[in-house]
């Protein structure tokens, strides 16, 4: 097979002093550290749709950055994009790739052909993933391109729109099985409104439950073991997301009796569109025991869209690690490096400076974590901080022995009390100190 | 009693073409439209905080309009406001108010002096009340302002603030219910965090879940009849608040099992500072039985913070009346004016053009929305849009007679389906005509 | 001609009681009011790429409105689009439109390929303008598609895009001079920049300044007569647009003494971008001598990108009117609609729609705003409330003749004094009563 | 004197590995890098007002940190803060501080007596000065506070008030220079608007040129040596502030001929509130001429006030001390802390861990932004991002040898031509390798 990248060697690590812009400094995938391999703790995905298929469109310009790999038709280039993709991955030592079913195979004139060209790409990744011993991380149904998904899939106003996306993910569903993925997510493309003026939410929030249970019950009958995912996002393309933000969402498979069933797949820049940071939300997963997977990338606090960058704010991804520690680590889970390039990045060189800068943001990261953890100062602090529902009082509130006559009586009898010192100047001065002295 | 403010007289309906600043241009309480005479419609109440005790203090600033009203102590201040409330209470045509406890009465050295303190004010309000013909909307404790809740209140670190929590919290139910308040809120003033480096997420929500069915359940105890809300706010004065929006508090009862206690109270300015419309989270608390008051009241979609303005928007206001139909109309809450004045408006007369103002927002408002249900055509357009549901293919989906298999069968032979479009313009334009051509 | 919209017949007045949807209720050109007719006070246009070439693209989705006309070849769908626009000028009484260059002409492999498709499609435009009485409010290239542009036109670190994009400016200007345009735009597509890292922010501007000194030249050399505008974005595509906003643009012009030769095109939704009011904007504009020409359209101020929107909120119409009326009207600009249909609004009728409540809600606020201006009410207060600089020490301190030591000398023999009450809500409150009861 | 601070001893220079709370890891105030002493790079300032009037009041609570020191009365407070003030500075190693008139010496009746007792603090400070070996960074009026500036100072309504604000701030001047300050900082407190209904915003910004004008001129007659700077503030308190950013700034000063005159004070959280990222705001000051001096403190980009943190942000401030450098370092500005503890940090001993943390953080940006400059590798990528601007049709143009005839000629001859990459995440990548890997 043609060589796609002959410019670029495969990426080693070197240490934090090397100054070769090709090598890794702090991702070091063998390397053990708090217990486990690096690649293991981090289950590193490569996302198909923008590394093979996002061109450097925006809404003001065309692409910058040919994706055909020489193809001359539609399964041409979806083939070679294929035969690339493993390149990348080996190049980068990547170990899992998510995708959109739209990504891998393009859609056809109808419904039947385009299954028939996903059964067709799906033998390939078959292929491919033995041959390199690569994995899927998780898999979806791309149900927002298309213009009869222009109100909504699973909330469309219309009944037979509806049908249809459930058939697309039937199928999306039945192809990441046949690959092995070990997740299976729902990001709610355009599953909200543009103006409540033309919307019935309340049906359409019941029509997305009975989706998601029907294809969640179709799924296991076929045999797949690993996780569903729903992915919260506040807005965009819509002007309100049904799925927005993780405390919604929850709340919403909650009401509809699916919390069970679904757990969360958590992006960076989702949380800051939703005005929460990327910490946050992973915690609002974690203590709910929804915590299930991460779209790595990185917003623009100062831009109100989905910008999508690849990561490279250490203090995010050290945070992001710690939570993800708490969270006792992955499971079928992983980070997925849900990010483009900017559009001015407009060689194929910079798909890899990109992958280094997000792998190594998050290597660093996790040693980071690793770090605070063994420190423990700041373990020490929050305990020490909540001690008083050990003993006393708060002992007895959380056991139901002190009850709101025994509340007031000790109120009345104690004069007055103060909380202690947050310290959150010298919590946030701690964490630089662990940052910038290893 | 002294007259506090002499320069006003009782304020009337005129009509619209009145150029009184000083009378009602849309509203006239005592028509009947909708079925229902206009002060049925609207409970329209006064926030006793900001109009009998803020004096238009800021960050940056102090006072400028000064509300001791003579008295020349706490007490006497206390007592000298309520005389002044309502006499601005009969000269608005003012049914109903809304009080925190530290409002009617100031906090003293201890809890007990500062029981006695609102054991008297309860007294002069109850007489008031029959005096005047004046309700209880609602009351609730202000948990916030005291540097003891500096880390929250229900959800602080420390278990001993709690218990000062919930005994002041105790109290302020006791007196809501001896005045016959018809509602009791709570408001997360500081219940969030601001740093997540120093808070245990978990055990804060658990212990405010534990003080609020505690709390219920003494005042059911008591005999209180109204009903609980919760009032979303995503954020100020702390950066991340736990109620954040109507969805968010839906699914916190829903997990601690609260949802049959407690509806919420939505206001406006935090609908839009977590960037959701005041309808959508109208909209949001009505499809999920949640819906009981409102705070009415606007904020500036530019700025970032609170500002607590008197609402004249009226797109904003009819939006908000149309959903308050569809709910079925308030039963125990009604419109609550959390709202200031801006700071250099530093008269006394500014108090009754901002009411003026934003009770004759409400009342073209409510006149809208009538409009709007009469006209039928944005409903008719919407039963049109969503009418695919009532047969085939639709009709089998909702009574589970068309599972995966039929809907894929479904799509593989209908070829391929568009939805109708969502004509939003058209609904715009429709709204406008109905608005602004009586 | 083939008629590409045969379902819809001309838009008339019909005046505010009609319930046709495809007539105006406040627009009827040729009325007087306030010394003009309307079409001459509000100078509508329409812009050629939302409503010919935009289909519904999002960053998420294809296209849901054919735009083709039935072409079949770039130029065969160029002919078409200028004869299907010329039905709708025509079918709205739209008398102006605006246009880039590769809007009504595609791109070639050539420059001058492209060039001389431009010279075919302003033929055939001049010719339709003399048949249908319709003229150029004004032309604009478009140097933000082409992938060469993705650095910035007049701001690209590349010397050779700079002369790409001077020489395209060069032959749009000699277009625009051609077909009779009244106005020229310079949007700020991409002169900006994503980060500071790779950026000479200085060298960027100083070359933007001479780009837009030299087109200028160029084009007064060539005889064109109109005005030059810069249009204001603060950004996207770019992370930061130099073209910030109406006060940044206005301190660049004077920077490089180029603030004779420029005015502004200010548009709605850029000024939400930017955190500031339409009514601001204009403002800014109009104080500073640059108020020229307005691009009428809406942004949704709960979602942070460039939504484009119809307008249909009357207040904003109204007070942007009301700047216009202050600014003595337009001269050469006029109201360009640059507002696209919602992506689920997938009829033309859509399209008649939107502009059918876009040119309502205008003509609305210019009824409006005349009759606040009639009214007199707010002006007389704004002259009161400024009223000390006219007389006393107001007086002495505009005239020069009270220096600092005049003013601490009044002021430590004054005492104190205070500013009389900003009274916004009465003021909110006299708007609402012009904009409902005429 | 007594000691206000007897459990915190001096903070002293530790290194990166100590993990005493009460030590600098990076900051060593007379350790030589860069050519200079640290601690005449940096120029630490103190806020007079943060640290010693700031009690942890915000809009929802009172404070909860007693400022008084002892004091029983304004004076003795005042006296006592004065103490307490240069105690901190001693202990911290702080060279500078920065205050208001009104911090040092409380407002009293009448202005008489308010500059009585500034005189007395004046000679108190100046005795301090000496004593400790502290200078005054720059001094500045509190021309917002007061009821009177309720709508402005400078931008008054009322041509009292305006009379009033030139007299304060004359005071204010004359007690800076008394003190020798290097530097005297106009904030616009309330000079913008909260409506336009009632806003004269021409005449208003007219008089704030002429106040400027005035007040540079006087200090001038008294022999003030020091810089004049304009602090650069979008919204809060009021809707709009007219110093909306830099740019603004600069554009309002060349309008009215002051861009000689003064300078910038940029911080960070205003430039964030406007929608900038600091090294925006500086480097927008430095290619203007107008680089002053900074107030270094932090935002939080998800919330929309000021929220005056403690800067703890590593990359910031390395890319502020990168800016810096460019300027070529401060002359008479510096780093001024107008940072405040947390409301929930309500220690004595917090004062010191924010300061440490702030100080440390600075000195860390300082060390990476010259390990930056050292490295090399991002100036010379920049350098040859823009190389074409050397030579050829580059050179042409900046010389103006190249016109508009001559670039299309170029244009038309060339075929196409694209940027190179912006490299954006290699060169994010390479800032990380700089960050992490001393």
């Amino acid at each position: 097979m043609k060589e796609f990248f002959p410019q670029v060697r495969e990426i080693l690590y070197e240490g934090p002093k090397t100054d070769n812009p090709f090598a890794f400094r702090f991702y070091n995938p063998d390397e053990v550290i708090g217990g486990k391999k690096m690649r293991e703790h981090l289950r590193f995905a490569m996302s198909y749709w923008h590394t093979f298929c996002g061109e450097g469109v925006d809404m003001f310009g065309a692409g910058t950055l040919d994706k055909s790999f020489g193809g001359k038709n539609p399964m041409e280039i979806a083939r070679n994009r294929a035969h690339a993709a493993f390149e990348l991955l080996d190049k980068l030592g990547l170990d899992y790739y998510c995708f959109h079913d739209r990504d891998i195979a393009p859609e056809a004139q109808t419904l039947r052909e385009t299954n028939a060209r996903l059964d067709e790409m799906t033998a390939l990744l078959t292929q491919l993933n033995r041959e390199h011993g690569k994995k899927v991380l998780w898999g979806t149904a791309n149900c927002f391109y298309n213009p009869r998904y222009a109100a909504g899939a699973g909330t469309s106003p219309s009944a037979e729109v509806f049908a249809f996306a459930a058939a697309q993910i039937k199928k999306a569903i039945e192809i990441t099985t046949a690959l092995g993925g070990s997740g299976y997510v729902f990001w709610g493309g355009r599953e909200g409104y543009d103006t409540l003026l033309n919307t019935d939410m309340a049906l359409e929030q019941e029509n997305m439950a009975r989706l998601l249970r029907m294809e969640a019950e179709y799924a296991r009958s076929i045999g797949f073991k690993g996780d569903f995912y729903i992915e919260p996002k506040p807005k965009e393309p819509t002007k309100h997301q049904y799925d927005f933000d993780a405390a919604t969402v929850i709340g919403f498979l909650k009401k509809f009796g699916l919390d069970d069933i679904f757990k969360l797949n958590i992006e960076a820049n989702h949380a800051t569109l939703a005005q929460h940071t990327f910490q946050h939300e992973l915690c609002v997963a974690r203590i709910n025991g929804a915590f299930g997977s991460i779209d790595a990338n990185q917003g623009d606090p100062l831009l109100g869209w989905d910008t999508d960058q690849f990561p490279t704010n250490a203090y995010d991804a050290a945070l992001c690690m710690l939570e993800v520690l708490r969270a006792g680590g992955f499971v079928n889970g992983g980070l997925n490096f849900d990010a483009k390039l900017r559009r001015a990045s407009c060689d194929m060189d910079d798909l890899f400076h990109a992958y280094i800068a997000g792998m190594d943001t998050f290597a660093l990261g996790l040693r980071i974590a690793l770090r605070i953890v063994a420190d423990g100062r700041l373990d020490a602090f929050v305990a020490q901080r909540y001690s008083s529902w050990k003993t006393g009082i708060g002992e007895q509130i959380i056991s139901g022995r002190a009850g709101i006559a025994e509340l007031e009586r000790f109120a009345l009898e104690k004069g007055d009390v103060m909380p202690s010192s947050g310290r959150q100047e010298y919590l946030e001065n701690l964490i630089n100190g662990i940052l910038f002295t290893e």
